[in-house]
């Protein structure tokens, strides 16, 4: 469908200008500039020709066809200039001007009306508001964009919201010396979408990894199904912006309270196998390595070094990212010691020395490639001034084009003067970074996509003890009623429809009452207060744990009166469960996805130190086993100094369990079970907060 | 004192040789290649010119003074050449061999005659087994080094105890086009060491931030001295490699424990005001910013930006590194409404929007560098084709040069493209950076910088009213024992001598004597098993809490006994005291630094999340301070849901007091004061484990 727009055999620019700093005339220069291999054809009524091509008053004149028109015209003469290309057969309009949604009602009228014409004439249309398209292949060179960034022909293709970071994307794709495929930044995207260009470059042979940038989604769901498509064929690189709090302001929020602004993205690109970054140049030193190199086998690095410091500073960087650089096996030592100099270090790292020769280098990469205990090969390459460079970079280029194991290499060197052995090490598709740092970042990047493409994947388990018709009942009780917040027994009720275990709780107004529910429950008891304002119960000293009798729950509730000032003040007596370790399971509505599932172990770790994870409906068994296994106080469920593990079969179950009850009613906005308490054999939850949409 | 190494008149190569890849001729041919000012003798009696310098049979037979001379012969013959180097009078020696102390017995013996003859002579020794030294001013140029890399002169001077990091650092600094001013590798570092050439740095007025690498310390103290010396007149930003525990094994581990490898490098880079890095590619690009830039007087950046995604992105990075970016006052803004286009964004972050002008750029610096509440300034910079980007680039480099506040720039171009707008900001000393996570982690080390350059110096409170005679005394005993461990009650007597208030701890062997103890102390009561193989008491189920009688105690000790079978056991017996806080104190020896102390909050915050911190005896009252509010559990001291806070200033003095212990007796080894618990009046150490030397 986007063939032509990317591949477009001739390109009208409407708009087109001999003003040398307007958009006209440097789209119509570009093309030019870049060498396009399709008819170029600037319309403009008041010149004769623009950057040396002839100019037509109207696409209408135009003598051939038009695969792509440009239109950086003012927008109020958007439609008019539409129309003619409708009556002229264009197939894609970019439309580059602004003035439309991003500016208010008006705009997005516009907007609208122009969807609806271009549907009318079956043109397709990228923007408003954008940067429009490039392709590098040479057979084409289109470059349909107003930036000033002319890349080589390679595999990398890059798409993006903003067209200020793609552009950054395409520069330093570029500056790196790789090549690209094709770029996109879609603006307004008012009808060629990220999802649809996304599923273009999955089915384009010649692109091997993809960058992607967003800064949010117009229909999540979309994305989801396209990006699941396309990751699972090739590497697809994905960053979004607005992880702290002021960035988040300065784009749009999406998630509210712990889940943090723009992290439900980042579950979003895990669970549909996308990579994510924070990191612009990260991000791009990948790129690099996902170009040209195979995918590694697992986590364990072989080093090859012929200089000890930069080694050290590797290797400090590799375990950081939870690399292992693991002994080599005897054999593969005595392989060493006969071919390297005596004084070589012949285990991992190998050191072949600043005077190791070509062959030296040669006989360590071979040793590594064979060794089954490694499955990737970091190399540390200063050009000394003592040994043949130029034979040493044929060495590695070599054996890089095996492809047995993926080589990352650190190339330390100054390049101006290395120009040869340089060369010798592009063509030969090592990629080479300047640092030890971003070499190790690299090999890290595909190590960890190894990961997240061998990641156990099953449907979500439909458990079907539950009962949906009892449950509806409750949140439509509450609905009708004009509520929001559900009591805590209402909430119990929701959460034994699911079967997800929970305290009895009774609510009592007064003293007598509390001691009946008491009695009828079984001492010991907790009692709480509960009111519609209390939200943080533990901080107003309204919990009053261990209550062993009558006595002690009268006591209680007499002293939550005088803490407590609340006209409508109740109390939840609930039984008393002491020891166990507590953790919380929350879920969060998130639009367009179904809901953000969070869970956290331990109170002070998760609210303290924030050590929670997050994942998206419907969680499978495999995802909530390794949301348990993501939180750094993991250790505290499988047992900690002493302290016996809990029933983390039994967790894992309840969030499946609150996954399905959320997707099966979406009115569910926010849910909390805090804090679940786990025991050896069982995990019970003692308050859940559940709060639905008016 | 290294005046004449660095600025020599004439260097002799002795080693010089023909053959091209040998260290001798590349250092003479890089003596020449540089451009070097003063004379070169190559030494080498089978040559007449070498790289087209006449050539002298021996040291003795060049005509005039020689400053520096190369030693680049087998180590073997080094002591001849250095007789005859000690006869003619040279002033250093540059012994670029190995061969020596890194070899073993026999080269650790030749190295100190090395030392000992050049003392004799009086000659100043570099290395061996060291690259050597290099000086980029124009008026020497001196390539004393066997590299590749031809700096620029500059500002910035490295000092590298590996030469493979020293000569990355060295190409960075080039590649970044910042220029350096001097360059030092030391190798062995058997006379001229790195603290003697920081100093020299230090009082060399051209350089203005100093690059230093080390992978370890011969002598501690001595480095300590120059580092605190020389960084309170210039930013000297220190790395060091081996963080990881893979990375430790590839250079010496220093610490043991929780302390972790190179983890007091990193402390006794804070306490010498050194401000560290873990990263090259990072140290690089602040050296950039501190090279022209001004320090921050604050955390609070203004940002400006032509382009909106990139900025999103700086935000997030600025925001993860603690910087602000406040809103700036309404005068600001209705400044910048006159003077930017209506469509413009006019608070902070400003949007000039990608058409904005010279004169709209300059109105935004103008605002931002007059506006009280903002630090330091952060451009976004794509050069867009449609305005006069040299007209920019000059209004930059003109703010700039007023030096008022410090200026960064993350520049969006393809350099080649752009030459002239790219020297101009090089010529206005703006730091330039590829990338704004770069550009903003290049900013938040100045302001970190400027937080550590400002951090709160006292000397450490010396406390009186210790019994330092019993503490020596109580030590003693333990050492004529032969033990090295002391037991609860030594330990707690100890921790009594210098006030650290301690739980009374009574030792019982048998039932009655614990009843007994456990009345004079007073019920409740802890039990806790005694025995020199037990170390980790909670797992074993060592402890029993709250015994609120005798009948509690007995049963405890009976307990005790069917658990733990230790051939030495005894029962300690102490005042059970609920509630508080758990803390942990922890000293431990760092040869040549005297002893490392750790704090950390709360017993799993310890041991399963590391939120812990570090600092070097003597540890000063704001020092102390420092440590408790760097632990992310800090607000669990300060109150927290509820809880109330704990006596703050009571742990900063135990923290104080346990410095000062260790500092008298350099004997302790490790000690352990685990946990202490906090209340809101008092902190009682519960329980304490002392190590001292054999």
């Amino acid at each position: 469908m986007l063939e032509t727009l990317f591949n477009p055999r001739s390109v009208a620019i409407i708009g087109a200008s001999q003003k040398a700093l307007s958009i006209g005339n440097v789209i119509t220069a570009n093309l030019v500039k870049y060498g396009y291999t399709g008819a170029i054809y600037p319309v403009n009524p008041k010149a004769d020709e623009i950057c040396g091509q002839p100019c037509y008053p109207s696409v209408l004149a135009i003598p051939g066809g038009v695969d792509v028109a440009h239109i950086c015209i003012p927008a109020r003469f958007t439609l008019d200039a539409l129309e003619e290309c409708g009556k002229k057969g264009v197939q894609h309009l970019i439309i580059n001007s602004a003035g439309f949604r991003e500016t208010g009602a008006a705009g997005r009228e516009l907007e609208n009306r122009v969807v609806e014409r271009a549907r009318f004439y079956g043109m397709r249309v990228v923007g408003p508001n954008c940067q429009g398209i490039t392709t590098a292949d040479p057979a084409v060179r289109a470059y349909c964009n107003f930036t000033f960034t002319y890349p080589e022909d390679g595999h990398v293709s890059i798409v993006a919201q903003s067209g200020g970071v793609g552009a950054l994307f395409m520069q330093a794709i570029h500056d790196l010396g790789i090549g690209m495929r094709y770029y996109a930044s879609t603006g307004n995207a008012c009808d060629v979408s990220i999802p649809e260009i996304l599923r273009f470059y999955g089915d384009d042979e010649k692109t091997r990894a993809i960058i992607l940038y967003a800064e949010g989604f117009t229909d999540p769901a979309e994305f989801m199904d396209a990006a699941r498509e396309v990751a699972a064929k090739k590497p697809v690189l994905g960053m979004r912006s607005g992880r702290t709090v002021a960035g988040a302001k300065a784009v749009v929020s999406h998630t509210g309270g712990l889940a943090g602004s723009g992290r439900s993205t980042e579950v979003l690109f895990r669970k549909t196998g996308i990579l994510s970054f924070h990191n612009v140049e990260e991000m791009c030193q990948a790129a690099m390595a996902f170009a040209s190199q195979p995918i590694p086998g697992g986590n364990r690095v072989g080093l090859i070094t012929d200089t000890g410091g930069p080694a050290v500073i590797a290797t400090d960087e590799l375990c950081d990212a939870g690399l292992e650089i693991p002994g080599i096996s005897e054999k593969a030592i005595s392989v060493l010691r006969e071919k390297l100099y005596p004084e070589a270090s012949v285990n991992n790292p190998v050191d072949v020395l600043a005077t190791g020769t070509a062959e030296q280098y040669r006989a360590a990469l071979d040793v590594l490639m064979d060794e089954p205990g490694i499955d990737s090969v970091y190399i540390n390459y200063v050009t000394p001034l003592f040994i043949d460079n130029e034979a040493v970079a044929r060495e590695i280029a070599t054996v890089s084009r095996m492809r047995k194991k993926p080589i990352v290499c650190n190339y330390m060197t100054d390049k101006p003067q290395w120009k040869a052995t340089t060369a010798i090490l592009k063509k030969g598709g090592i990629p080479c970074y300047d640092y030890p740092e971003t070499a190790a970042r690299a090999l890290a990047a595909l190590t960890r996509y190894a990961a997240l493409r061998g990641r156990k994947m099953e449907p979500p388990v439909q458990f079907n003890d539950v009962d949906r018709a009892r449950a509806a009942a409750q949140l439509q009780e509450v609905h009708e009623q004009g509520r929001v917040l559900l009591t805590s027994c209402e909430a119990a009720c929701l959460l034994q429809c699911y079967r997800i275990p929970v305290a009895p709780v009774r609510i009592a107004a007064h003293a007598d009452g509390a001691a009946a529910a008491a009695e009828q429950i079984g001492y010991p008891v907790v009692v709480k207060a509960e009111a519609a304002e209390i939200v943080h119960k533990t901080e107003l000293g309204g919990v009053v744990l261990n209550c062993t009798d009558e006595y002690a729950v009268r006591d209680a509730m007499s002293g939550l009166q005088e803490r407590i000032s609340a006209a409508d003040l109740k109390f939840a007596i609930q039984q008393y469960l002491p020891g166990g370790r507590e953790i919380v399971i929350g879920a969060s509505e998130e639009k367009g996805l179904g809901h953000l599932i969070m869970f956290g172990a331990g109170g002070i770790q998760v609210e303290l130190l924030g050590d929670v994870v997050f994942e998206l409906t419907p969680v499978s068994g495999p995802e909530a086993q390794h949301m348990l296994e993501s939180v750094k106080s993991y250790p505290l469920l499988t047992g900690f100094r002493g302290a016996p593990g809990v029933d983390t079969g039994r967790i894992v179950e309840i969030i499946q369990r609150v996954s399905q009850l959320v997707t099966d009613f979406p009115m569910i906005k926010e849910m909390d079970l805090n804090p679940v308490i786990a025991f050896k054999h069982e995990a019970v939850t003692i308050d859940a907060r559940v709060v639905i949409h008016k």
